[in-house]
């Protein structure tokens, strides 16, 4: 585990692209300050890059098994998933009311990234979590919210996710599991739900399982959806642990990657529960979580990202092979001399920084939603945010495939060897484009609802607000940049035009079919306009070097980094931008029999 | 295994790329006819998708495993390996005077392309094998051959190569095995090689070890090292089999894929073995075989990603997931009706068939080196070769990890899931990149040796070669493709001037930083190039329907898969373009340490 958390990294992304300033400022989070702040992350550091992140390998080697009715895992997940709770880690995203810090998301996301970095198998339990405190908290009565989150928010139960069945992938519209209505108010719950992320497990002492089902009168469709909670151990009325619920572990799937985390099959005979806020709202309820899930997501890909980027500049740091092609010197050097190893490397650090900022700017974004003072920011910060999820869940997922593979490039042989380490950031970097949406969903949220829904509206306003940094960089003496961000946002808001124009000629196949890479363009602009705004933002610290907290170096940097972005990631626009306007129509002209 | 052999692609690419009536009418090759080409072919591919595919997933499952000091595979291989010998397939491509059909590489490679998509793993045994008879044909005593020849055509035997040692991967200068002179005229060699395929293993009687090793005289660096044979047990002059050499199977690998096959570490402790042609050679030799070598790499990725896709698109034919966005019909349908699912799909197919044609046409030039009457004909196919053979290898490869990716991004959740089968074409593509010279060291040998050493005239005389499509093309109304083509000609023109002025200008950094734009830049412009071929090919068997075999939907869905290359695929040249101009630059400026 080479991992060392990025946090001057972190700390500049939080005060340029999270605005820290801004959020400080409002009320709900006023009672934090820049020192606690630095001293979240750097404490957050210190857990990860210890017993966190030590157990990642242990948990590849040693995954899941199905034993006794239960998922075994390894041994160093368990002490860390302990340690996780003693240091109280959970309370960071929890609602103050049960005890949580109510810290901004912008910096509990920054944590995150570091937990999801050291071990994204083991994050999924705690993830998840939290993901059905949020739920639960936000729709059931307050006799459910009493019974369970206290001990959830503790970690001391834990939650999980019940989606997905067999024939219900993405198309939540074909779920058939059966909720029956008891006489005593409860719920009798049977059918089999697959992709149960840390389904079952020993590492708590009760699970919480929230499920959606079908109610006998239900109808047809995604309306007709219900959300039940199942404890796996019932909850009597003192909080003590009554009987086992007929819910059970069928198996443990064999996955690519995050072999530390159990994918369950689980079957419900008959096992009980309680509805959820009304009947047949079970989807929508899903849906108010899904922006959260969504960045989390993103972040999980950025993070994975992270780590196998500095393992390989790890590596190339140390390897001896070959020649300095530019020295006439015969001696053996490490392989980071070697131009195309940098580039590689370089390719990675620059879009890595390019994600940080746009995922810890959405954070920003979502915290306002709520905290906002006025109500017309709140309502804008919603459309930014319904913008951007896409963007973020798809490019940052999208980028973790790509990235760990040149990671694992870097390696050569070596790579391909799992003893080394790289192989299993390739692996488990792999789920984080398919699950919690794929990026074909992403990009039709982003072509249809995010974009021509609103005639475009959102995005154009995003790209012309855009616009004010070119005077900047241009005063900056970055006329090259300015040049180049200008482009950008042209075709971005030409793409825009295309889509909007598609819907409304009712060529909506073809737009569909070119929506990757119309959701791609937007990505690499933006991730474009986060690098300029910390170009400018770099060269304003070292014109006033007596207010910074980072060296001067970190500065330097960045404005080099700046440079790989805008001359080796950003000429991907003209391929999407040219795949978008023609590339949908010769797919669409071919028959599904001539594929 | 799903896979089926695509014998109308390979027969149309055969005819139209690889110029098979040409081939046909080299006196070399005159006893061959079309109906024999056409049988080989049917004959492959129903031995592909039978025991040789069937065993594909066991052995993937029952990966390669130490036991005993040898490899202990899955019954499964050991009984396809057999029915390989047994049909003898392996004479396809051995020399005639030791059995062989002599039959032509563009032939031989279209059936190691099935082959390989049924079962990489197992193909790298017969395909090393090869290797060594190639290596020995060329470069070893008459007496030796007679010795180890016979019986390795015949895969009674079978053969590896031993180059790299743990400080010696893409850096061969580093070899430190040594070789001392016996008193009988043979060699003890003494040593650890890494990452030999097949290297141990029960399936043969006996295992012929080729060996880089140093004599104890040797200069330093790669002018210092020989070649040697060291069989697994010696073999006695009257061919019986002697006592157990001093070759010891130390370990095996633990692979991110190509689990059938055992990658070993050997350590020899004085094996005794023979010197193969002159001292100090040995480099030399090795690189009499890297076209071949590499050309089969090429293939091999292609393979794969062909394989992926099939299985994608029966999956997209099968599974029922929402709704037509097209159709106001409410009904479910199957995911290949989804626009996105479509884009997936006929990137893999478009780029799969401008491949095909890349490597059969340049398989063509392979045979034309040996075989062509007139001697500046062969001199002029070794050129186009030697140009081409980084091309085939780097694009080939890095687009089967990209499509493999694509392929089981259709699966959505199931493709993660080892037991569908996406997964292991992924694991097993992810090594192609890497092994037989990385990415990395194709796109220096593109730019160096086979670009600017000549001033870029062999690259410059492709390009201007393929202008002669562009009136073709407008004559048959295909304006578009045409004016597409031309601007991929010119860009790639000046990439190519650009690689030449660098050399001159002493920046070989910032060329090199921008090497695998390059790289990729002429790959997808040579792809469009074989495309406009296919199309002008398809539009003229349309005009001739009598003297075609294939059907004539066949060429209506080349025509369209060639507009799905042009419109989607060839966008990337704009994007390479770019960052090999300005990119290379921008990742030089970086001091190492700031990386």
């Amino acid at each position: 585990m080479s991992y060392k958390a990025p946090i001057d990294d972190l700390k500049f992304a939080l005060k340029v692209h999270a605005n820290l300033d801004d959020l400080l400022s409002i009320p709900k989070f006023n009672k934090l300050d820049q020192y606690t702040v630095s001293a979240i992350l750097e404490e957050s550091a210190r857990f990860t890059e210890g017993v966190w992140g030590e157990s990642n390998r242990k948990g590849d080697i040693n995954g899941a098994q199905f034993k006794n009715g239960t998922s075994e895992n390894d041994e160093s997940l368990k002490a860390a998933y302990d340690a996780f709770r003693e240091a109280g880690w959970n309370s960071l995203r929890v609602p103050e009311e049960y005890g949580g810090q109510g810290i901004p998301t912008a910096i509990s996301s920054a944590c995150e990234e570091m937990w999801y970095a050291g071990n994204v198998a083991l994050s999924l339990l705690p993830l998840l979590t939290n993901g059905a405190v949020a739920a639960i908290n936000a729709h059931a009565s307050q006799e459910l919210k009493d019974k369970f989150l206290p001990k959830m928010c503790t970690s001391t139960w834990s939650g999980t996710m019940n989606l997905t069945e067999p024939q219900a992938g993405s198309d939540l519209a074909q779920v058939v599991t059966k909720a029956v209505p008891l006489d005593d108010g409860t719920y009798a719950l049977t059918g089999q739900k697959i992709f149960i992320t840390w389904g079952e497990h020993e590492f708590n002492e009760n699970i919480i399982h929230l499920i959606l089902a079908r109610l006998p009168d239900a109808p047809e469709g995604t309306r007709g959806i219900s959300l039940f909670i199942v404890p796996k151990f019932w909850v009597n009325d003192d909080g003590s642990l009554g009987e086992r619920n007929k819910v059970e572990l069928v198996s443990i799937e064999h996955k690519m990657g995050i072999h530390g985390s159990p994918t369950c099959v689980l079957q419900y005979n008959g096992a009980k529960g309680y509805l959820v806020g009304k009947p047949h709202h079970g989807l929508a309820y899903m849906f108010t979580m899904m922006n959260h899930a969504r960045l989390g997501v993103g972040i999980e890909g950025h993070a994975i990202a992270e780590a196998a980027f500095q393992h390989a500049r790890n590596y190339a740091n140390e390897r001896v092979q070959g020649r300095d092609i530019t020295s006439k010197d015969r001696k053996s050097v490490t392989i980071i001399h070697h131009p195309d190893v940098r580039r590689m490397l370089l390719v990675q650090k620059a879009i890595l920084e390019a994600q940080r900022a746009l995922y810890l700017e959405t954070g920003f974004y979502l915290d306002m939603i709520s905290h906002h003072p006025d109500k017309e920011e709140r309502e804008k910060s919603l459309m930014v945010v319904e913008f951007m999820i896409p963007i973020i869940k798809a490019y940052l997922t999208e980028n973790s495939v790509t990235l760990t593979n040149l990671a694992m490039q870097v390696f050569g042989g070596m790579g391909y060897i799992e003893e080394t380490g790289a192989a299993q950031y390739v692996r488990d970097a792999r789920i984080t484009p398919i699950y919690e949406g794929t990026t074909g969903i992403q990009a039709m949220d982003s072509i249809g609802r995010k974009t021509a829904k609103n005639g475009g509206l959102i995005a154009q306003e995003i790209l012309k607000n855009s616009k004010t940094l070119l005077p900047l960089l241009i005063k900056a003496d970055a006329k090259k940049l300015a040049a180049l961000l200008e482009e950008a946002i042209l075709l971005a808001e030409d793409a825009v035009k295309y889509i909007v124009t598609s819907y409304q000629g009712g060529q909506i196949a073809e737009a569909a079919a070119g929506s990757v890479a119309y959701l791609m363009q937007m990505s690499t602009t933006l991730g474009a306009v986060a690098m300029a705004k910390a170009y400018l933002a770099a060269i304003n610290s070292l014109n006033n070097p007596k207010e910074e907290s980072l060296s001067p170096d970190f500065y330097k940097n960045k404005l080099k980094t700046v440079e790989v972005y805008f001359h080796y990631i950003l000429p991907d626009i003209h391929k999407y931008h040219r795949q978008l306007k023609s590339g949908g129509e010769s797919i669409i002209n071919i028959p599904i029999e001539s594929i």
